[in-house]
């Protein structure tokens, strides 16, 4: 985990500032109100996680240009190309992923109310940040969440030597008994193309096992990954079972891509500008009740995260940690401190002030020290 | 994949005489008729598809043993605990895995007929074989099928010295054009259990990163793999994201263990005699008409498998396959040819005939070639 070395450099700014400022950026590239709100939410959620390379330092580059440009609709038309008790296929019409997203993830928790379960896809959406923001949304209904996303050809399939898959995502989050849930939110790529630009900011070489240069040899340089994009698959190598990676990748794009009616992710072609480019959705949610005691379930939850933090770490580990541990950690700590943003983060927040004539009136002195819990 | 070194020193012997010897066998242990056609179903399905180490060669050890010493119920009492219109909650009263997960997945199909999608968890059942032979069964009603089950603790977390989750497998199987479906089936492990067995038996040694020896270091012979039982999660190690092997298997464990009211994996004590510890499993289809057309959905995914196919494989790679390949091929070859087991499985199979008192009455001569398509 790489959220210490980010904050060594960091800026810290309360969550009601940021929130404030980014449901204003989009109000003003006319996004509703609604959607402005809902959209500026999953950002900030992801920020306060400590997911920042999926937080508001992407709003300028991945939503407000595709919005100046065309490539995002601010007003989309919302389609329900299908629907049965439990199920819903939605075209998103070429609408912000961050809040055609939250919106497809509550028709599936309506969905479960009524229907034990409900599963939506999204065809013809945009990047959609964090996928683990959306399957959070069905904890408080005791829900299991889960949520997963296409992109566009960055990784390679097992054995191969072009990139035609996605770093496609998979989330998946369920309630525990205390306030730290199950949050699994991985890329099934051995880690996404945003750990590259982590690793180049922090001036290091990636380890052996991430991914190839061009010429097929172990990519060693970060600064090198995201031009070439061929990022290896969860397992690395045929030998480590890179194959499985690759199937699951697959998996992600079936889903969302293929039975949404998009297609799969290396269909994509010419992505672009980031963020900008088709992208597509698959959103579920379990009630818990319909099958077991949800306080059981929740208590069974807390004990099994326990036993597994209390296994014995292997030499030169600290301990064992649970999915979902550091986020849990990190909101908290967000909460009360701000949330931290690169120099330059904050920079291109301002640009973006002036650009579209609405306010950041923030100095890094206005920290009162405990932030903003944001409204 | 590890199917020619199988084949170079097996015997090939007919489906349908191995169909009609595991039905006999199940009926002698006081399986129901239709039970035993549904188990003995199961394990052929596997061994058609090249899944040797979860089929009919574990006839003995896995399921008639159990049954023998009271550990699996031939005669379960079907139990309901929930039920919503797209769910079920299902207690398996101790039955035999194999029929049991059938019928679960079964019910799954059939409340996707109604509710557009259909999920099923079964607690308190025992070993079940090949999850991708329950995922497939979805595949004939134009439906993505998964299949997923819990095993006692021989995988350690992230980071842990210590084995805490089971190799909790994941299946997909989707639909396409022609005779190829897609089929993912892959414990959330580096490798699984039955993967060391192999290379023991071919006398091989493991690579580093699928598992350690008692005292933390890489396990490099097969033989004392099954003993300590400390194989690695996807992903091998921290830098190569094993926390994502790690909550893969989570996520089995929660949505088979924890869903269903048993508990996760770790709480399975004593598993003792193999094939006979407790077992939770989770089923899931989704209608394809749910949510595009499914001719179109079929199309788009041989489309989508042929150009992963097409992929320039790397050096030393004779070509990149898509998920369910090797298993399509295999079926074919094993339907015409007959089932490879090796001459200690087939001279196991014979005693069982002797102990149980059903006929084997086949010899090496017998087989005519083109062997048996069951019935």
């Amino acid at each position: 985990m790489t959220s210490s070395a980010v904050h060594a450099a960091a800026i810290r700014v309360p969550e009601s500032v940021l929130r404030a400022f980014t449901e204003s950026a989009f109000r003003a590239l006319n996004v509703p109100a609604d959607d402005a709100v809902t959209a500026a939410n999953t950002l900030i959620e992801a920020d306060l996680r400590g997911i920042g390379s999926h937080g508001v330092a992407r709003l300028d580059r991945f939503y407000l240009r595709p919005l100046e440009l065309g490539l995002i609709n601010p007003r989309p038309r919302w389609i329900v190309r299908a629907e049965t008790p439990s199920t819903a296929s939605i075209d998103a019409d070429g609408g912000l992923g961050l809040s055609v997203g939250a919106r497809a993830m509550d028709l599936a928790i309506a969905k479960a109310r009524e229907s034990g379960s409900g599963w939506v896809t999204v065809a013809n959406s945009r990047h959609f940040g964090a996928a683990g923001v959306y399957a959070t949304r069905a904890l408080g209904h005791d829900m299991i969440g889960i949520g997963m996303t296409n992109t566009g050809p960055i990784v390679l399939p097992a054995g191969g030597a072009e990139a035609r898959l996605g770093s496609n995502p998979i989330a998946v989050a369920a309630p525990t008994a205390d306030g730290s849930p199950f949050l699994f939110d991985a890329a099934t790529s051995v880690v996404s193309a945003g750990t590259f630009d982590t690793y180049h900011r922090q001036g290091k070489r990636v380890p052996i096992g991430w991914g190839l240069t061009d010429d097929l040899q172990p990519l060693r340089d970060p600064a090198r990954g995201p031009g070439g994009r061929r990022i290896l698959p969860l397992g690395s190598d045929l030998e480590h079972s890179a194959h499985k990676g690759y199937g699951l990748a697959m998996i992600v794009d079936i889903l969302c891509g293929v039975l949404s009616g998009m297609g799969p992710g290396l269909a994509i072609a010419g992505a672009g500008q980031a963020g900008g480019y088709q992208s597509a959705h698959f959103f579920g949610a379990l009630r818990i009740d319909a099958f077991t005691d949800p306080a059981a379930f929740r208590q069974t939850m807390t004990d099994y995260l326990s036993a597994l933090r209390g296994t014995p770490p292997l030499p030169g580990v600290e301990a064992v940690r649970a999915p979902g541990d550091i986020e849990a950690a990190t909101i908290h700590e967000n909460r009360t401190r701000g949330i931290p943003l690169y120099p330059d983060s904050v920079e291109n927040l301002r640009s973006v002030a002036q650009r579209l004539n609405v306010r950041f009136d923030w100095e890094p002195g206005d920290n009162d020290g405990d932030g903003g819990t944001g409204t």
